[in-house]
């Protein structure tokens, strides 16, 4: 019989946990395993809510095994390292993101591309190599083999940095990887969330003018002085939409409701790309006449490895980008949980788990 | 007034033409132009019938002006030459293929890339830099700026080379683009029809591993022996469709259907690439989640540059990459397209012009 989530593993652990569909969140005693000789164990100090922590709570994609702790933000610091631990020390800060394990042996791992490893494992809601669950952020703390450890740079916040290790380095990535990280790269951003804003803050600190997409016309000024954005474009405004016509050399899309494509794929230069971070469940409708008469191309991509998520703490850091956040207290969980579902924030919503979590 | 097809050049011409969305060929006396400082005459010898002919002939798209002449895979010999022309002499071998004019200034036109000029004119069907209407290749003769006429290597068949301008071209520009053009890369070809079966022989001559899919079970043994694919998938079958997941580079699809892509996206290895060339009318289905997990992009691509088309010619005639062809005489035209429409050729029909176009 599967040992209880409270005795299989020898080191007592408090969080927040949803167990059933309602996604409502509240506390659970469960249990993290011993530092191995490549562990590392931090003390969470902040943990960002992230909107897959909503869609895991209640189960919408289906994958959730209850109970689940969600939180994929995570910073905090180390209180314990493995004998065999190089990078890190007791009393270094330091970040978790989404994944806690990967492969190792296959062609994604060997080029440091763990987000695409089929055997990826997330940091809640997926099965550990022992066979046990693992168990995310919104709890007291944590225990990860050191390379899904990020150091974290000295001049980051703490707090309105731990976003990044989602939202962060999921714009960054495709960014990068799709050649927008150049200066003078014409580059637009679709939706203006948790992703959507820190998307906007990444390609302005690699010199892209960068120009928001949005149905909310109410967020122009926020998009414009807040975060710098160069040009805001109401979607469902065709006479603004034109304005930009085939002038844009890549859209980073985060959007996560269904929406359509095509006129996002007008708004592309010839060879432009339009690449999507968000995950609407339902297909969207692809013109094949509006990649083709282009060579455009509507990619996606899905968080980055941990080198790359490291280079983008750096990044960040170097150059003041930071997630603009509400920080709670974990018993705000379930409020701050239906002030996402209304779009009630701006832009990220982060736990003080230490703080604000006390163990009975 | 405007002038008729027929007096508007001094030229006379003769050649096949559709007058209404019947979309049946019937003999037209039209003219040309004189040949300008820059341009070169040819008498036409042979030219390919493309898909896009059919679609144009009946209106298909939308963007028809009747009378139309199709033909834009046109093989020829050099009859007269202007002044100022450089690259050819009386005699020469050419070839046309889909575009005869560009604007010359913009982005793309400025990188050879004359095939995502938004002000490009094509062969037939479109109107030139005098306001005049372009004429194709089903026609006795054809003039054009010789930027837009591409030298014949030497060994290259006339007859079966003559897809290649529109075939060969639509399907090695993708191929070199997205990187699916290195010994040993694992390519998908869709669809064995005109477009697929140069796609094949392509793939073969950069040195890929070629798979085919298909819904037609009997193509098997031509796709292996005949133009000697590595492996022959029916695309409809989930067995076979399993025994390849995740398994390819780059898919090149020339599907002009309505079909289902999430398939084709599924057995594309993470960061893998499905290039549409061909364009179903109605919206594809695009499922976010089977590009951002496997950061994989769908695109499109359109024919190609001048001078990367007289590369492909070059890459052709060195390789021994020609159509599979059937040689009809210009009479048998209408019974041709009505067979394309039951894809009942082995691969192109192409009409031998020097020899059954007569004049009156």
């Amino acid at each position: 019989m599967a040992k209880s989530p409270e005795t299989e593993h020898p080191i007592k652990a408090y969080g927040y946990a949803s167990r059933d569909t309602s996604g409502v969140l509240s506390p659970l005693t469960f249990s993290r395993r011993e530092t191995g000789e490549k562990d590392v164990r931090l003390k969470i100090l902040y943990c960002g809510i992230c909107h897959s922590d909503l869609h895991f709570a209640k189960n919408e994609w289906g994958l959730t095994i209850y109970p689940i702790v969600p939180g994929h933000e995570i910073v905090g610091v180390v209180t314990e390292v493995g004998s065999k631990v190089e990078k890190f020390k007791v009393g270094d800060n330091v970040g978790v993101g989404c994944l806690v394990g990967s492969c190792g042996s296959c062609e994604n791992c060997a080029n440091e591309l763990e987000s695409y490893c089929p055997k990826q494992i997330l940091t809640y809601g997926s099965q550990y190599f022992d066979g046990t669950k693992t168990y995310g952020g919104y709890s007291d703390h944590i225990v990860a083999d050191e390379k899904f450890i990020l150091r974290w740079p000295e001049n980051l916040p703490l707090d309105t940095g731990a976003p990044l290790l989602c939202a962060g380095i999921t714009t960054y990535s495709p960014l990068r990887y799709f050649g927008l990280n150049k200066p003078g790269t014409k580059v637009g951003v679709v939706g203006l969330g948790g992703l959507g804003h820190v998307a906007v803050k990444m390609a302005k600190a690699f010199g892209a003018e960068v120009t928001v997409f949005s149905t909310t016309p109410a967020k122009k000024q926020e998009a414009l002085e807040g975060l710098k954005a160069d040009r805001f474009i109401v979607s469902k405004d065709q006479e603004q939409m034109k304005s930009v016509l085939s002038s844009l050399d890549g859209i980073i899309d985060t959007v996560s409701a269904n929406h359509p494509i095509a006129p996002l794929l007008s708004v592309l230069k010839p060879h432009g790309k339009l690449v999507l971070v968000g995950a609407p469940e339902k297909p969207l409708e692809l013109i094949p006449f509006s990649l083709i008469s282009g060579r455009k191309i509507v990619a996606g991509s899905a968080i980055g490895g941990l080198t790359e998520t490291q280079e983008m703490l750096d990044f960040a850091a170097k150059n003041g980008v930071t997630a603009d956040i509400e920080l709670i207290s974990i018993d705000y969980v379930n409020t701050a949980m239906d002030r996402i579902l209304k779009s009630d924030v701006r832009y990220r919503f982060v736990i003080d788990v230490a703080k604000s979590l006390k163990a009975p």
